[in-house]
């Protein structure tokens, strides 16, 4: 049976982190949400199984909510992630350390309120994007450059979909920034093939103004 | 041999939801870094084991980094959580909301930066504040009441962790709030003898204004 996956049609979002892993492996799944009628059902599966927010992953019967916990269940299951009990847990930790920073990564456009636009909370995510850029970006890629050696996993996809989003959303933060092992693993995932053909065919939602990474010039310093 | 904790000495935050795991089971542990050195004790096993922050935990061998991810660890250990593995699953999506929602209040206080005093951020805290107020608790509690009456675990204490944090922060807010399972739990898990006996020990670091939940009467509407 499918997997289903069930999140917002038109972002990347935290959903792309489960595409990609699904991708990657090749795996037979159902974007539900991209379907006719799609956000509908979403919405409808999302009060049955009395899950938070997208993204959620059904599993037949199985509903997992939360990224993290999704790849941390698909990992073994997708050969994403050894079958071993303490490595599994390493691996999450991981994967739970980059969920911290994809907060901070949309909080820089979204300081105050998430039910807020933008163009509402703009001085406020000037003050906040500069903290983010001078502290934040170097504190955690910092800490995920020492881990870009780990053997492939689908820590390794979400860490190479964490620096296309800066490098789409921060071009010019990124460029004085060298991260020897996350571009050496950036490039290395680019060129998985399976994954490849996902990256360039038209299931790749492209990067836009309204998911987690956005590009505002005035937040890139 | 004993758990070793590694957490912050003068404040809850987020390793009390671990202290208050091991408290409420009788576990055998050391707060390590409110001993004699303790601190500088923590930031050399922090860069040794390479954990991005605090709270951690040391069982042996094995260093787990992530609160959410140290309750799933030592749940079934600690007999707050079943041994099966999709109720664990569950319980730990519970708590990774609970941790998603932690974020939120403490950047009632901080929006703009971690590194900022509250006073260099004090507009932009009530802005925020009026949000998570009016939108943001009624999310993440309603959410929570529909899980309230699930059976004791270690998610039952993070609630109580989260109610009594939000009853001290936000009193004025929380008093025109009704949410039945959630008060009901709430007392009951504060009269469990073990983590009673706790609550009133020098152990239990009071609330304070260096913690996740703080009192600042003009973010409390």
């Amino acid at each position: 049976m499918s997997y289903e996956l069930y999140y917002w049609p038109s972002i990347q979002g935290r959903g792309e982190f489960v595409r990609l892993a699904l991708e990657d492996a090749g795996a037979d799944y159902v974007d539900i949400a991209r379907q006719k009628s799609g956000v509908d059902k979403m919405m409808k599966a999302m009060a049955r199984h009395r899950v938070f927010a997208p993204p959620f992953l059904k599993d037949g019967k199985r509903v997992i909510g939360q990224t993290a916990l999704i790849l941390h269940y698909l990992g073994p299951k997708l050969r994403l992630a050894p079958k071993a009990e303490a490595e599994r847990l390493r691996l999450l930790q991981l994967q739970l350390t980059i969920t911290d920073f994809l907060v901070e990564v949309h909080d820089t456009h979204h300081p105050i309120a998430n039910s807020l636009y933008y163009e509402d909370q703009k001085p406020e995510s000037q003050r906040r994007a500069k903290s983010f850029r001078e502290s934040r970006i170097p504190k955690f890629l910092g800490y995920f450059e020492t881990h870009a050696t780990l053997p492939f996993s689908y820590v390794s996809l979400s860490l190479f979909q964490v620096m296309e989003g800066l490098h789409y959303a921060f071009p010019g933060t990124m460029k004085k920034l060298r991260y020897k092992n996350l571009a050496r693993l950036r490039e290395k995932v680019s060129e998985r093939k399976t994954l490849r053909e996902y990256l360039m065919s038209p299931r790749r939602i492209p990067f836009n103004q309204s998911g987690v990474f956005r590009r505002y010039p005035e937040l890139d310093g």
